[in-house]
């Protein structure tokens, strides 16, 4: 270890090879403070080539890599586990955008960017990234790449995935590949790209990026609906599909509960309504380049229809960027209302969009049959089928009382998502605190395909361990994988 | 072999196994009569169970299988070799709709269903599905989806790929993979979706595919521009998608020669123009919910302020539906014709599109310098970046005479094409005619991650040999693989 440290300083230089204590603690405690870890030193490679290097330095002396973006994602998958024998490598020192090309619609960037950074850069040259999400003015688009970011405006521009059409990856033994041609059609062999992007840093490191960019839409036209129910609500969904098209930028569920969550916890916050008492609100946002006049009368169209056939109790229709804002404002500040609340047992699901209004019911009720008294905060992204199924303590409860329920808990909402076709990571990813999750629910056969293809790509096991995939030998085990399977399958 | 057929007859019954030399005709032969290869039977299976049934028995003999759906594609994939040691197998049989989802705007539908069937079921559930391609009326989704077909509407839609959020394939050890659930967002794991899209049938047997549908768009407007040059289509390319976003369903570019040779070659076609003495013409579509008079006169605009401008000389906007498909009439004629004037040595490419016009005005002139006369017939998506780069006989020529050019013709264009950075497969893949070009121009490193891939799912080389991936052994010497890369490499 002391010689890969010397090799490593060596060849980055002193000041990019963090080996103190407490410098290392910002790069090895997820943000959430769920996973403290342990890394021998902290990397900080500043190019594609020394990022090449230091992947070979580390692979000769065996040690893995755990890559490193802002270190702003859920279920700590950027930060290392207890043993201490990886090295993190952070890519916050690649941080040039490469090319900009406005007539190809598209931006060459390397992983280390902020996000927020590069929507400027967009904005700048006269168009739109899209992908949008809380943590944007932290998070590095690497990350973004690595867990397959969603966000706010997926139901229009699609997730990470659908931004990228090219990608730069350094490989488990030091080499690079890249595919940063800037082609939006390309039908000369397998689709690599999509094989790294969302693998959480275990099958490569991305390093570069060709993204994606859209025209700007400077007019948005923003409501907050008040519902009786979830069905109501992929109602309005559909209608909104239909009418706006692909100007439908975003189409947000929130549960009373939350909105007045918010209204007590944060006294400071302009709420968008003066009463809350409906028990769903839908936050719907269409978004296009022109013709105020004629699209706000569509847009308001709309709504005099829904609440005509009472599909809808009440809708307000922003009138000024600041309406907009406070409905946004409402919608962003619930984490924050939650944490306040006290602790908070949180499931990030996707479901087809027709299952859902069934499993909110039905869930709901099992979990008070079960748990009676505990209160749910669900909200989330209905346009793309993709829920925050949050669940807090009962009001008589407290932070020890839900602990104590949430691994029966959770095991009751993921055996619900699976019994709907649901995912139990609907963005977020697996990292390192959902793997028992994944045996639960992943078919045995996709299990294989996925070691399989992870023994393909980092035969040595160098990348991210622990993170995403369960590990091996237990699990093999546990579902009768015979040995002759572990060569080349 | 006798053996193998004889089991496959006891299993599928008669019928559903052909062996007539006469019988196996239609699938062994490729519809550009390009290849003509051998098959020791062709396997018609019904369903999951029988396409998995019959991997296994295949896979117990030891013999091979070509997938083949409606055998329309452009590089002789879905057919056999010359040896005669595979097995075709049809998966035409294999043709229900399971469900449509109109909450969930999905449907999920099995490999054997003819594309225009289900755009006709979308159709009549109130959606669109948007894949729209010349042999929509014969080639079958599944198909589609081994080629990752593209199209007419990729632009705002996707290539086959986008449009598909679920798939089911047989391994080709005989077991079953399914992600069949009708998600927009699951980041519980590797995306192995996209491995087996676009894979020609090499990594598995794509058997039913869960499909994305979209809101109708019955609104058409329809427009015929003419432009002074390359450069000029590509700056209305800009203008149209900041004016029309989503709505640009199409843009093709189209040169003036291959207009003229539409009206001399196809005397019956009503032209949608009087005179074609434009060097480039470009096909503009929008489409949309409603509003006619408001979007049309937007429409309208645009083309005014180009001809303000001149940036095009002409603008014709289609009056009528007839006009319209006069319009698109005379761009889909475009393939009659040019095998009506004789063969054509023919580019499927794709380029960043800010270097289509460099590549173009390039590469005509390279063309002409060393073979003076030949005829250039290009046309394609430009709004995608991908052109049908086609070169003709000389005037004075015949088919003999290019044919002798065509090895060193097809090499300067894809040599230029490298050059800038694009793909010599944009939409129409690899097949069994593109494979020495592959080998070519494809970084040694991604062709060796492709064969780790093959070999990690396909270990025994059962699935479609000879296509897409050129043969393992020579391409290792001519690269120098060594044989320790063989095993999980």
């Amino acid at each position: 270890m002391k010689k890969l440290i010397s090799d490593l300083t060596e060849y980055l230089g002193p000041k990019n090879v963090i080996i103190d204590e407490p410098d290392k603690q910002p790069y090895v405690v997820d943000w959430r403070k769920i996973i403290s870890g342990k890394a021998c030193a902290v990397a900080l490679p500043s190019s594609t080539e020394e990022v090449a290097s230091t992947v070979r330095i580390c692979a000769a002396h065996g040690v893995s890599i755990v890559p490193q973006g802002g270190n702003t994602g859920q279920v700590a998958g950027a930060v290392p586990g207890e043993v201490g024998e990886s090295i993190v490598m952070s890519l916050k020192r690649m941080n040039a955008i490469r090319a900009i090309d406005t007539k190809n619609n598209t931006m060459t960037v390397e992983a280390g960017c902020i996000l927020k950074n590069l929507q400027e850069a967009a904005n700048s040259a006269g168009r739109l990234f899209p992908l949008s999400l809380g943590a944007e003015g932290s998070c590095l688009i690497g990350g973004n790449l690595g867990t397959n970011a969603g966000g706010t405006q997926v139901l229009r521009y699609g997730n990470a995935r659908e931004l990228t059409i090219g990608l730069e990856v350094v490989l488990a033994n030091g080499e690079v590949w890249s595919s940063l041609r800037g082609l939006r059609k390309d039908n000369s062999g397998y689709d690599l790209r999509d094989i790294f992007i969302g693998s959480e840093g275990t099958l490569g490191i991305i390093t570069a990026a060709t993204l994606r960019l859209f025209p700007q839409t400077p007019i948005r036209h923003t409501a907050l609906a008040a519902l009786p129910s979830v069905d109501a609500a992929t109602e309005l969904l559909s209608r909104c599909r239909d009418e706006a098209q692909e100007a439908l930028t975003a189409f947000e569920l929130i549960s009373g509960a939350c909105l007045r969550l918010v209204q007590q916890n944060c006294p400071d916050k302009r709420m968008p309504l003066h009463s809350i008492d409906s028990p769903w609100y839908c936050l719907i946002e269409v978004a296009h380049r022109g013709e105020n006049g004629r699209s706000l009368e569509n847009f308001h169209r709309i709504f005099e229809d829904v609440i005509e056939c009472e599909q809808a109790s009440d809708v307000l229709v922003a009138q000024s960027l600041a309406q907009a804002e406070a409905m946004w404002g409402a919608r962003e500040m619930i984490t924050s209302a939650l944490a306040h609340d006290g602790k908070c047992i949180k499931h990030d699901i996707s479901l087809p969009i027709s299952e859902i209004p069934a499993f909110v019911r039905e869930t709901d009720e099992l979990l008070q049959a079960r748990y009676p008294g505990v209160r749910n905060f669900t909200f989330g992204h209905l346009g793309d089928g993709n829920l925050h199924y949050n669940v807090a303590r009962r009001a008589s409860g407290d932070d020890a009382d839900l602990h104590a329920m949430q691994p029966g808990l959770s095991l009751l909402v993921h055996d619900a998502v699976e019994r709907r076709s649901g995912s139990i990571s609907a963005e977020q990813g697996i990292g390192r605190i959902r793997t028992a999750d994944l045996i639960r629910y992943k078919a045995p056969l996709e299990l294989q395909l996925m070691w399989a293809i992870k023994r393909t790509l980092d035969p040595n096991g160098l990348l991210n361990p622990g993170v995403l995939l369960p590990s091996f030998e237990p699990w093999m085990e546990l579902r009768g994988v015979s040995s002759a399977d572990r060569c080349c399958r």
